[in-house]
């Protein structure tokens, strides 16, 4: 967080690393006075690195708090660690800032973004800050420890397992359809709207599902979508129910429960929520048990390639972006 | 690199997966297919990691060719790990692209990221690309490895130290008036350009300062304002003179050799030299002789705070951000 990175701004900067200081405790973060943090390793591990860049307009809202902000782009960050099987090590921040954006802004960023890693025994270990003529841009790169070898890949599935989803899916496309007003809220708004801003990442689980779970990975572009990443990874073919896909009762009251309905969720987006497959049932049940997390199961893995859906009446055309419903 | 992390144009991010993907090499990589990478440990080591964004009309300028724009991204983040004595181990790339930039721009700026991950031997290990209506913004986060507690820190110089910068200073903010048209090029013009679009990170010399370096960093901010950070960080004064900074024959035929020119250059910033301190020049002028760069001593540790800067008759005023001459 080299406080003077940007020649336009540079009392400005300083002032921002002293805010983000406090949020730096590790001793590797050196308060954020290096050019470099250091990253302990552990002895039989390896890190497992991901970076998700998020930008206003694009993957929030302008308006969003900035405690949500915040949240939001440490979250979708924590939950790759989590679909991974890693345990948090830290994260760094790469800020492109707007001229509008005052210290009172950077106040609340700082403190949302110090609660979400304490929430989650996260430390910043080191950023950058520059200035944008652009829109707000947020680039954070989370490391994570896991058994070396034990990293769940996209790639694992195998025929005869089953598919799996932790928690509910669609509530973050419910969230953003009030938030852009295109249906004002209701009954369960709020709780909509906080899956949209505040993803939980499935940290304990993703852990739980080590040597359980064949492929894994958080559930950003949409169920089917991302479905269909494992299935292309794997070489395999993912066969869902769409009666057995979990929606919220939020999300139902305001969607209902058609199958135009459960797709719509299922093509959604943004939950965050850990898809996987694995041969055992019973031992995903128990790490799901474990974690505290819901986790049902949704489908099989088959010979073949691609996503199908199976409704009521026979096979649903999904494709890889959306949906057509007949 | 989730090719479709972006919900507004999947299928050009495909595209954009599989041009990336030649440059992901490195087996824990996973040919950019899976949400995060795997870095391998190293026994005995410790892992290094600094990031630093580039904005469009901060960084780089729109018109920069996209093969520098990728050059100067890399190598600034490589310069980081150089002053901290690491050796690269990869990197990480999130690209927010603005709508104007297509396939053939995104294809010379991976031919110019591969040929300069090629160069220095550092793989891309992942990222990801997203959308953005503003200026192209690149984050990048790059990994190093450095024997445990042999980071060199901007902490460690003590009085007594010799005060050291490898190169020359100022080209870059040569080339950077050049290309800004404030005053036309000439002989060397094309020099000072390409210091300004394509900095030399001093990976090499900054390995064989392990253990003779006390304190280290490169040049960003320019080197007076950078040799602040080393005095504030160690608790010490530093005391330049003048005279010894070196400039380069085309900066001296463009900016003269004056005090004044001297001052300038050593405030210009973006060198990506490496300025630091030491006990023993005979040791850093080993190491210099090793790494193939010439290093000059420009001065001296000294108790109290902040920098001096010594001239023909007497201190100069030089503040943080700048300079005064009188």
């Amino acid at each position: 967080m080299d406080p003077n990175m940007d020649p336009n701004r540079p009392s400005e900067f300083a002032l921002i690393a002293k805010l983000f200081a406090p949020l730096a405790q590790a001793p590797g973060a050196f308060g954020l006075s290096d050019d470099a943090a250091v990253v302990p390793t552990r002895a039989g591990h390896e890190i497992v690195v991901t970076t998700d860049a998020l930008v206003e307009g694009v993957h929030f809202l302008a308006d969003d708090p900035p405690e949500t902000i915040a949240a939001k782009a440490l979250r979708v960050n924590l939950s790759d660690l989590a679909a991974k099987g890693a345990e948090p090590a830290g994260y760094f921040l790469a800020l492109s800032l707007p001229a509008r954006l005052d210290m009172a802004w950077l106040t609340a960023f700082a403190r949302g973004l110090g609660a979400n890693g304490e929430a989650f025994a996260v430390p910043l270990l080191g950023g950058d800050t520059t200035s944008t003529p652009g829109p707000l841009t947020l680039a954070i790169t989370a490391l994570g420890y896991v058994p070396v070898g034990a990293m769940i890949r996209r790639s694992g599935a195998r025929v005869g397992d089953g598919v799996f989803v932790s928690g509910t899916v669609g509530d973050a496309g419910g969230g953003l359809e009030i938030l852009t007003a295109r249906r004002p809220g209701g009954e369960g708004a709020q709780y909509l709207v906080s899956r949209y801003r505040c993803p939980t990442p499935r940290l304990r689980l993703g852990r739980a599902l080590r040597g359980v779970a064949t492929a894994a990975l958080d559930v950003s572009d949409g169920l089917i979508a991302d479905l269909w990443h494992i299935a292309d990874c794997s070489g395999v073919r993912i066969c869902v129910e769409a009666a057995r896909i979990p929606l919220s009762p939020p999300l139902r009251a305001r969607w209902g429960e058609t199958e135009a309905a459960i797709l719509r969720a299922a093509t959604a987006g943004d939950d965050y929520e850990l898809a996987f497959t694995a041969p055992d049932a019973s031992a995903v049940l128990a790490a799901a048990a474990a974690a505290g997390v819901g986790v049902v199961q949704i489908g099989t893995v088959e010979a073949g390639a691609g996503v199908v859906v199976v409704g009521k009446n026979g096979n649903l055309t999904v494709s890889r972006a959306g949906y057509t419903h007949f």
